[in-house]
């Protein structure tokens, strides 16, 4: 046995155990915010095909934030229509309904598909453009100790863990190594993109073999459903399993089943069913159930019975009369449907799970990799900003308050889809085993909306200014009605001020780890108005304001919490530098004024008009304003005369600066 | 003098000297079409900062059809309005006119403004993306001879070129070695983009002083106004110079000028005028007038007394009362303005010349880096289906022909403009020396159009079948009154029959070197109009057809002429297998049915209804079919019975394969 002194040892603020989407999305935060942060995972390189691959609106609009929504956007298929095929009156396959994907106007995006490796790519190089931090593959993790007495010190490293540099020999996955993957490793390099070249060089070689001890601030553990983190903190996973089992094909496929370009759901009379989701570069994804393949009695099925070949044969009974073959497959696999929770997110707010690793559930609704991604959305900012001094640790107790809610919404809503996706269809009223087509229509309805992420609705905290919060004062959610409290801001455009162009408000609200308050001037060019504006841009400009306390007084004044502001007048009749106090377009020494703060709701030169008042709901003679959390999450809502309440908003969630 | 054995020689198709925006268009052709090329450039690296910057509408549908304008459109300025400042009664500045700088819906793009660096790095990327091909900088041109015998010898290599490769010392500009350069030097890391780091490193390094003989089918020079290429073909460039010198900063302005962040045109009342164009990254370039410098008796300036501070000096008068500043200046230059075309722009359809090498102008009109692109986009197709056998090298004479028209056309255009820019406004209506404003926004409104690069219009020729034509039957513009022949094909949304995804018409027509022939299928629902389009394929789908023969045996049937359709049925009443004959959307062995091919006029769900046949003035019920050139310009239109025309201006252009 080594003695202490040969392990080498070293400190790190964050440390995040799993480079898949969750822990990527934390990773993201970190290095947007500066974070000294390590990712480490055990495989020895990233995911190349396969896995996960639904992007839902809320994904997307999340990617945007981080500036690479558009190369996800422009590589995925964007799946629009939905078609239910099932067995007429004939017992013959029949469309029997098309509509929408993805409900028209909620979004500026629809749902698309692209698999995991390419989101898994953005998420690299963006790490690589905004920082140092680097995945170390072939990594595991072997010991972790937490000093629980440590626990609320801020400068304390109270985490202990032991790493392991693996072998080429041990990182390398069992899938690919076995015999019978050929199929997928004889596709690898074909379906290699050119920017992914660099990863199949592992880094951390020369480091083989050797341990290392980490003293962390905060590990997230990010490592999937049999989640090593987990195991030690001794968490469970609640929830159940089921007897259907179904199999997942990857396929490039030669068919005249009319709509395998649509996202499908067929049932067959006594088939099965099957889920068709189109995807990028001619691949369509089939979830086919497999009737034949039953668990054992230990509630296993057994999975070497199951090949591509067993899953083809399966997909062609359920889609008779119509044919089904394949030249190409890119990736294949088998899963049987369960639901689970673990009882904790984290331990002492100094290790959280995330993603895969505190929810399981069937890949139906799209959701595993986007809500895992929105895991690790909500709680990376929160644990930069307890790590760089902004915020108290008090915040990183909304992450199970938030996030746990949230899965068990998504494991109800699963399980019941699951079920409606596994059963046949009913031949009548009277056939209660099987399932009526018009409760599966509507609960694919009612999903509909929860599939998209953008329900997502956090509850009163003191993050959120609800109702009924006892520290917060509730914000007056009537003066913004459609910019709820503990959801997201929604989207509408606005124009710049200084030089006509439109946007989307959210591409206006990066995931820098900033707060913002959404200034909704109202119609500036009323001296009424514009006394009232000046009144809350003088508040907020005095050294003593709270925007001054919180900021350090080296940084510019808009690095903690920035100021937006949308007003209601007439661009052609109002100008920027004479009609907007400076705090509202702040001067620097070196770049002159800002000129991209200030927005305006008015018709634009090529993209008509934005009606943001009207959309958000709020008067556009007397505005209002708006907090927002750097997630992009409502905080708070009040008057421009509700200074003092926004400094108490602020003042719980923030902490004064030198 | 070394014997001729010790100078390595090769064979070569495509030459190309000159890495700038018209040789890297070229260039890109040659990528997309497979192509042998090489391209060569005499500095050392690319460029970083500063040049050419504005984007036009027609060369981001350009950069589109190559893929990368949605880097371009993510990273530049949008540049929306114009504004025109000139003085007052009171002799003071005002704005007197404020106008979208884009005239609305001439294209889904808006002018925007990206310094000359990143375009080429899209160049670059892109033929690494697709090729082989690689600009070896640091290499020069020493001789040229062109063996006029050969000329029409498809077979021969008739031009011989000696290249040399320079040394590091010779590979450095003039302008980078200067002492009085530090501004530029020391902001040149800062503003290097991270993708850009890779190009710091001269490629071919260690043939450094060496020199090689390279035998040539085909020698594009794009090597700038002072074009070693045109040279050695002893062409003149005729036209003229003026006494107007301006100066050009790139700076972050401190300013208190309203419109600093519109494109402006100032006339001060006796202090000369500015251009504003506002840039990426908060920078703006400035265009100066140096009314102090005047040309001595050789009709050349003294550029040594032209430095940063003498041209803000002068913007500071100009700009009177307003205030402007600096602290970071990214580049700056000086120019004369003068207009000139050369007299011919290829020698024996061989070597051909393309951008500053046939063309020089002002940078008034934000025209040289698009016109040049835009020749290169018009040639390198010409030459690349010359190479590989698509085409007759009589093709090869329409570059002349429709390029040199179009230089006119601009030197004549920034005749005016640039004089118009330079003089001082008219005091009022009996002031003759003056330039009325009224006259200037004029002639700015009509050279609206000209600048977007849409108007272009080529003559009748073997490649667009225009009434007058000898060899080719003309097409019948009625049939399709807005997409006019000669012009490019215009861009309105059409729905993806298979999936329902709205698509721009434009994005489906890649520049990949392929003809394409768009078959407004008209009402498909119609029983006597499907027989009209049943007719139409089956005259193409017969082994005799033209579309077999020129297509090579061993290419898949969409490989040289791409058949494209749009229907005007309801997408919800027709089904791709069933009503569409095979040859629109053909089979494959490895890849089945084609999914891309069909196109429905129809309401989408999430982007309205695209209008097309309203919009391109095509009869919804009956159709039409329109044949397009490979740069997206249309050659022909007819009748679905008009198959024989079809063949007939297809034979004129296209070579039987075996």
């Amino acid at each position: 046995m080594p003695g202490p002194l040969t392990i080498p040892e070293s400190n790190c603020d964050v440390l995040i155990v799993g480079a898949g989407p969750a822990g990527l999305m934390t990773a993201a935060w970190m290095a947007r915010c500066g974070i000294n942060a390590r990712v480490v995972d055990k495989r020895g390189t990233k995911v190349f095909n396969g896995q996960a691959d639904g992007l839902q609106c809320r994904t997307l609009e999340i990617f945007d934030s981080f500036g690479f929504a558009d190369r996800a956007w422009k590589e995925s298929n964007h799946m629009l229509e939905f078609c239910m095929w099932n067995p007429g009156l004939d017992g013959v396959l029949r469309r029997s309904d098309r509509i929408p994907d993805t409900m028209p106007g909620i979004s500026r995006f629809t749902e698309c598909v692209l698999h995991q490796g390419r989101v898994e790519r953005f998420f690299l190089d963006h790490m690589k453009q905004h920082s140092n931090i680097e995945v170390e593959r072939g990594v595991l993790p072997e010991s972790l100790e937490i000093d629980e007495s440590k626990a609320e010190d801020v400068a304390a490293y109270p985490i202990t863990v032991k790493l392991r540099h693996l072998t080429d020999e041990e990182a390398q996955p069992e899938q690919s190594k076995a015999s019978s993957s050929k199929l997928q490793d004889g596709l690898f390099r074909s379906n290699l993109a050119p920017d992914d070249t660099d990863d199949l060089i592992r880094k951390s070689k020369g480091k083989d073999g050797s341990e290392e001890i980490v003293h962390a601030k905060y590990v997230v553990g990010c490592d999937g459903a049999h989640s090593w983190t987990r195991r030690q903190l001794g968490f469970e996973m609640q929830g159940e399993a089921t007897d259907f089992i179904w199999g997942v094909l990857d396929i490039v496929p030669i068919t005249n089943f009319p709509d395998i370009r649509s996202r499908c759901a067929i049932h067959s009379e006594n088939n099965g069913s099957i889920m068709v989701i189109p995807r990028e570069n001619g691949l369509v994804r089939l979830y086919i159930q497999l009737k034949e393949i039953v668990p054992d009695a230990s509630g296993r099925a057994d999975r070497s019975k199951i090949t591509p070949e067993v899953i083809l044969k399966a997909a062609q009974r359920t889609l008779s009369p119509y044919t089904l073959s394949y030249v190409h497959c890119d990736w294949w696999t088998a899963y049987q449907i369960g639901q689970r929770v673990a009882t904790d997110f984290d331990k002492c707010q100094r290790v959280f799970l995330a993603g895969d690793a505190v929810h399981t559930h069937s890949p139906k609704a799209g959701q595993g990799m986007n809500i895992s991604m929105q895991d690790g959305y909500n709680l990376g900012w929160k644990i930069a900003a307890a790590v760089n001094g902004r915020s108290p640790r008090s915040i990183l107790r909304t992450y199970q308050s938030e996030r746990r809610r949230i899965a068990q919404d998504l494991i109800a809503f699963d399980h019941h889809l699951s079920r409606l996706y596994s059963k046949r269809p009913a031949k009548d009223v009277m056939d209660t085993e099987g399932v009526s087509m018009e409760e599966f229509k509507a609960a694919f309805l009612k999903g509909h909306m929860f599939t998209t992420g953008l329900t997502v609705d956090y509850g009163g905290s003191m993050l959120v200014a609800k109702q009924g919060e006892t520290n917060v004062k509730a914000g007056k959610q009537h003066l913004a009605a459609n910019v709820p409290l503990g959801m997201r801001f929604p989207s509408f455009k606005v124009m710049n001020q200084a030089d006509s162009r439109p946007w989307h408000f959210q591409e206006r609200l990066p995931s820098d780890g900033r707060w913002r308050i959404i200034l909704f001037a109202g119609n500036i060019s009323s001296p009424a108005q514009k006394e009232r504006v000046e009144k809350f841009c003088a508040a907020l400009d005095k050294p003593s304001s709270f925007l001054h306390r919180f900021t350090p007084a080296s940084e510019p004044i808009d690095s903690v919490i920035e100021i937006l502001t949308v007003h209601s007048a007439k661009r052609y009749e109002t100008e920027l530098l004479r009609d907007f106090p400076e705090i509202l377009h702040p001067f620097s020494e070196t770049r002159g004024w800002a000129y991209d703060k200030v927005y305006v709701d008015d018709e634009s030169y090529h993209e008509g008009h934005g009606q943001a008042y009207k959309n958000y709901g709020v008067n556009a003679e007397r505005g209002c304003v708006v907090a927002l959390r750097p997630d992009q999450y409502v905080g708070w809502v009040g008057e421009l005369e509700d200074v003092a309440d926004l400094e108490g908003f602020f003042g719980g969630v923030l902490l004064e600066r030198k």
